[in-house]
């Protein structure tokens, strides 16, 4: 075998399908935010990032920067260790503890990131649980599909946020059969949020485990901002709420909450927890200052939605389309992946705006689109900005309007 | 199914085995370290180290810690994205050339942790290579062996560092089949160094893939501290390096380092490193000063490999068993679960030294141990009472003594 020509002759392949990745090379600034520096062939450009997951601008707050540099003078770069071999911080079991009463839960567990958070919590639950049938929704995140599929449980993939779907798949197994159902509140891609009642009802009724994923919902829904589960009074009837601390919490980081034993029971057969280095002091004490700011502040959460709401209306007024959308998230359609590429290279160099192309197989094809997330940090004028860019950029490719 | 009683048993079960993991709730401080503070009950006593992960203490360094607050307060808490996302950051840029310039390699890809860098990077290889068969080492990370079994392709698990039994195994498929074969350089548990040479060149008889871990070698081994690769001069031979930026490097992250389309094969189509929030640019700035110091300073690996010829002569002199070791970790044996807790437990509680006691299943029963790994900051004070210390203990216990 020709290692090297298979490497070659396959990104070559995503080259041609249009799929090859180039990372934008950014640099935030703090306090100009959400401007940021762009490298490129040498040389740096200004741009306004329109695609940032640090959804409040929380990890351009002072508070939480502060307490970042705070612990890291006072306790060091690293951790040091695995959290059983002398990795556990103080700052672990403060954050631990705070997550947990925010969102109402015996217990949470820290993970290097969302995606082992998710993935090692599936594989160890359905590797575990004898006969455990896993339900998880076709759109579910990458991380759960993969946890689920290394746990090598019994699955049923259930019609996206159908819950006669799932329903009927779990009918098919006795009540005391062993279920576990994982799903996410806000799906990232389409911004549209599970109807997270009528899915625990389900649930519930066939005596399933529900296994939650927030990592887009928390800090922004809710009056302490700890997700839709709270905002829509479910989150006491769901066994598993899974999180990261990368997004609105503005750091990195995973975690799972609930109930004591079955937190611990992951503790301590989860692979992907036990095996690997804990997060440095400063990202947990950067981020129990976040979620004690967010819990706090219900206005940074009503900021962040007007933005939404006026961004969406401002495309729609300017006939962008805009795939529906009930959450924070605003979808442009483009509908092609050549085009989708093109807009946003357009969109860089011509205008200073940043907005990455997603493509398949991210989203289906047919539905490639511009993914543009409004911070509170957003002004109008940014807006103004965004908005005759990609009414020039339309014209330009003459990309479909909106009807 | 009664998913509490569930959860229950198995943690009971576990206490019963003497296997309940109990963290050690610690805080380091910058400027004493190895001492630190233990959180317990209520009450904060002083303990000192010795179990650290932070091989050289370049956590504890003013180098590493400035350049991580200074990253934070310029370009914020976290990067705000995935790596495709809004979420390179400018450090990630700069860290990756310089781990590509350290290793000698043409690129280097960072991942979220050691632990996803192995995974992510054995299962896109396993997963994607057609027909490949992965050989690995027997005593290999649990990272390894998970990333070889999610992967899916056929396996043949060889005898530790054993080379002929690697060859015997290698020999069953023909030149042109595909192989790679994964190991490590220094073995964590037991402090013992692989053959480089011989299974390189065994591997390359048989045209495979080297894939190689050093995350217990980075920074302490070669003239650059590159590892042992680097030592035994077969780096150019190694297709893949893999390595952690939390233990010697002092914070956390881990990374690949080889050709340039093997690097991009895995950026590409590596879920593990695609969907997952980047390191944050404090992390990354963190990490590049680190490397960049210890490329420097051999020094700091002479007084490293001293202070561990050191203590393996003291605890010899004091017939405290320590299991032979090449390397700088020195395993001290017990032979017994609760009596490798009992000790472990006394040393906290009446002398003040943490060395957390490692069992089955990290170790093979009958072989449980303290592993103590002494850094350049621990003084021949700390030496004296370690050892005084690890002398009253085994008298008090009736531990073995060496013959």
């Amino acid at each position: 075998m020709d290692y090297d020509r298979f490497f070659a002759d396959r990104l070559s392949a995503l080259r041609g399908e249009g799929a090859y990745r180039v990372f934008a090379d950014l640099e935030r600034q703090v306090g100009a935010f959400p401007k940021a520096r762009n490298y490129r062939d040498g040389k740096v450009s200004d741009v306004t990032i329109w695609c940032n997951n640090d959804y409040l601008g929380m990890g351009m707050s002072d508070h939480v920067i502060g307490a970042m540099c705070e612990a890291t003078k006072a306790t060091g770069a690293g951790a040091g260790g695995t959290r059983n071999i002398s990795g556990t911080n103080h700052y672990h079991v403060l954050l631990e503890q705070e997550l947990a009463d925010w969102h109402n839960k015996d217990s949470a567990l820290l993970f290097t990131s969302g995606y082992v958070a998710n993935m090692t919590t599936l594989m160890t639950l359905g590797g575990r649980i004898p006969d455990l049938v896993i339900f998880s929704d076709e759109k579910n995140h990458n991380s759960m599909i993969e946890g689920v599929r290394h746990s090598r449980a019994p699955k049923e993939i259930f019609k996206h946020n159908d819950v006669e779907d799932l329903d009927r798949r779990m009918a098919k197994y006795p009540k005391e059969h062993p279920k576990l159902v994982a799903f996410e509140s806000v799906y990232s891609m389409d911004g549209d949020i599970a109807p997270l009642r009528e899915i625990v009802d389900c649930a519930k009724a066939h005596n399933a485990l529900t296994f939650l994923d927030e990592v887009h919902a928390v800090g922004m829904y809710g009056e302490r901002g700890s997700g839709v589960a709270e905002r829509d009074g479910v989150a006491d009837e769901i066994d598993i709420i899974q999180a990261t601390m990368g997004k609105a919490i503005g750091v990195i980081g995973g975690y799972i909450a609930g109930k004591a034993d079955l937190i611990d029971f992951v503790r301590s057969f989860g692979n992907g927890f036990i095996f690997t280095t804990s997060l440095p002091p400063s990202v947990a004490s950067g981020a129990l200052a976040s979620v004690r700011y967010l819990k706090d502040h219900n206005d940074l959460r009503l900021r962040h939605q007007e933005r939404a709401a006026t961004l969406k209306r401002r495309f729609t007024e300017a006939n962008i389309p805009i795939i529906p959308s009930v959450s924070h998230i605003v979808p442009v359609l483009v509908g092609d992946a050549k085009l989708c590429k093109q807009a946003s290279d357009m969109l860089l160099n011509d205008h200073g705006i940043y907005v990455q192309p997603i493509n398949y197989p991210t989203v289906a094809r047919g539905t490639e689109r511009l993914r543009v997330t409004p911070t509170p940090l957003h002004t109008d004028a940014d807006m103004d900005h965004l908005v005759d860019s990609f009414m020039e950029v339309w014209g330009r490719l003459g990309i479909q309007m909106a009807a």
